[in-house]
């Protein structure tokens, strides 16, 4: 089972792929989650200790010349395009509660155009994990869906694009459905999160006709409170939890969920 | 007056951009506002008409081809890292009610590592900006700097880190402190937004602790009923508006401003 989120910053990717992570791991499920957005703080969301001190894949460079052969940030004209990198989630992901978790870190684009080997390591990493893992992989991504492509656009179960009551997010969600089409990518449901009123469901429905919905998750100030006494916002809402079950309940009806561990 | 404006996403970063040009037009300065985050829509927030029909400096092949030398998405081993720029903010900015909008675009990165064409023309196009315009430039961009570097950090008069009740976005304000000390990046300052009690504005204070803050813009229900409504969200909220002129007089009283158009 392949799960990616997508949507605009700040209408709740990160919650939904934390909600969904753990009630996954909790039913047994191997779980590999992938922070793939530099904006986001999955680590933290999960409860993770020490989020800071984790180290993106990214930043790795070491590792990136091992496998591309080339140093970032090094102006070469050759590099591998596909690293060794299906023994990377079980040597770098951070373990807790059930939950693995990759943080990918961000592309850096410095004054001489770009860096391709990090590039590179985390594109193929993203492709591994998604075309030859048997367990629920859940990608936490940006406003956009860089990290798939033809190759695999097919390994993804459902493309989930979060949404909040505002036009921007509404357009984000029009955008990337449309990247999805262009690659082949047609397993696309939308979440409406942070609901205040019915109105704010029917402006969502009203403005994303022909799209599929898997779930409207209510406002909750409650979260946000959690959020600011710094307690885990994931056992902060009860209205919250038990939408995002029945989320987890149709995913597992619509795609082929992988064995779970104690089977 | 360079004003480069970073934060987490959907933390209102555009909101700002757009009320600091037209604020800035309306006194009679000449301002170029450039959207450098894919997952705003500045020109939609600026009420320019058929914001959809704008198409992004990335997505302009031709051009990209005419002044890199090397086509979008090929795989050069050379081309032009300084291409001729200073007649692009004249030929490709749009203009609307005084302002005149630059819309950059996404780096697109593909299976093959990434598209450096692109990049460099993107990255010359916000260095000129920078460092050879004498007007009122404001930078909308993502949760980080990465269009800034060593030799534009001493151009930017201001760096604004937009931040709202929630841990998440002081992380990012940290985070991009981090990087503008990297740089030499000094000039930085928070503005805090959507901000429902006396308690959120303790909470980012005590978060944010050797930070100026620039302004405290208070959270507004008629903004995000205004949005929703397809009206103007600019002249949606007269206490949004005129914290927002507060924030603009402190910027005129720290830095140099360019000449007046009409003066």
């Amino acid at each position: 089972m392949k799960i990616a989120i997508s949507g605009k910053g700040g209408v709740g990717k990160t919650l939904l792929a934390a909600l969904l992570s753990k009630i996954f791991a909790e039913s047994g499920y191997s779980v590999l989650a992938i922070d793939a957005d530099p904006d986001a703080n999955l680590a933290a969301t999960l409860g993770f200790p020490h989020p800071e001190k984790i180290t993106p894949i990214s930043e790795m460079r070491s590792l990136i010349e091992e496998r591309t052969g080339t140093r970032p940030g090094q102006a070469a004209s050759y590099f591998k395009l596909n690293p060794k990198v299906d023994d990377l989630p079980e040597k770098y992901a951070q373990k807790n509660d059930g939950i693995r978790l990759m943080v990918m870190g961000k592309i850096k684009r410095g004054g001489t155009g770009c860096y391709c080997p990090e590039n590179s390591l985390l594109q193929a990493l993203v492709t591994h994990s998604l075309l030859a893992r048997d367990e629920v992989v859940i990608l936490d991504m940006e406003a956009g869906i860089e990290h798939l492509g033809r190759a695999t656009a097919k390994a993804v179960d459902k493309l989930i694009v979060v949404v909040e009551p505002g036009r921007r997010s509404v357009e984000t969600a029009h955008k990337v459905s449309k990247l999805a089409q262009d690659i082949g990518l047609q397993n696309i449901a939308i979440v409406a999160n942070k609901l205040r009123s019915q109105q704010d469901r029917e402006f969502l429905i009203s403005s994303l006709p022909g799209f599929k919905f898997l779930g409207f998750i209510p406002y909750d100030q409650a979260i946000v409170d959690a959020d600011l006494a710094n307690l885990s916002i994931l056992d902060s809402s009860r209205q919250v939890v038990d939408e995002v079950r029945n989320i987890y309940q149709a995913l597992l009806s619509t795609a082929k969920a992988p064995s779970k561990i104690n089977q």
